[in-house]
């Protein structure tokens, strides 16, 4: 418990072991529907929705490809060695 | 381990316990830096930069307010009952 500065009153803070988890999965389910996508991947012609942010905190590769970039609809091309892969459900 | 359909050849694939916890931790080291932000809520008088996809991934709320919002620079404003507090790192 902590106590709120601006009121004295005391606050209560709610910690969840799958907080992160759910975000994450919040987030892929976002991703399958397009659903605030701002960014195309192509991979071996075939094309990928994603969220930039998601992608940059997860790979300095797109990190540094993402950051700086203001199109509305930005295309990522992949290079071609880069395959993608389909991981089936755990 | 799996086969990889398209080349018939094994993939390993890397389980890690901690990957959601550092990936909101990027998310949130972003926001702080205002990288790759997209929208701008004001509390109190008081402007936070933040990611929508996180915002509409943590809360229904935002959820509703976000989609379909196509403005480059969004401004979401929230209730006059709605109150920032400090929390107090861990």
């Amino acid at each position: 418990m902590s106590v709120d500065e601006k009121t004295d009153s005391p606050m209560y803070v709610y910690e969840s072991t799958v907080h992160c988890t759910n975000i994450l999965l919040c987030l892929n389910d976002q991703r399958k529907q397009d659903i605030l996508c701002d960014v195309t991947l192509i991979v071996e012609g075939k094309e990928f929705r994603a969220h930039r942010a998601v992608l940059a905190a997860c790979s300095e590769y797109f990190l540094q490809a993402l950051v700086g970039q203001t199109e509305n609809d930005l295309v990522v091309s992949l290079p071609e060695e880069v395959q993608y892969v389909t991981v089936p459900p755990p």
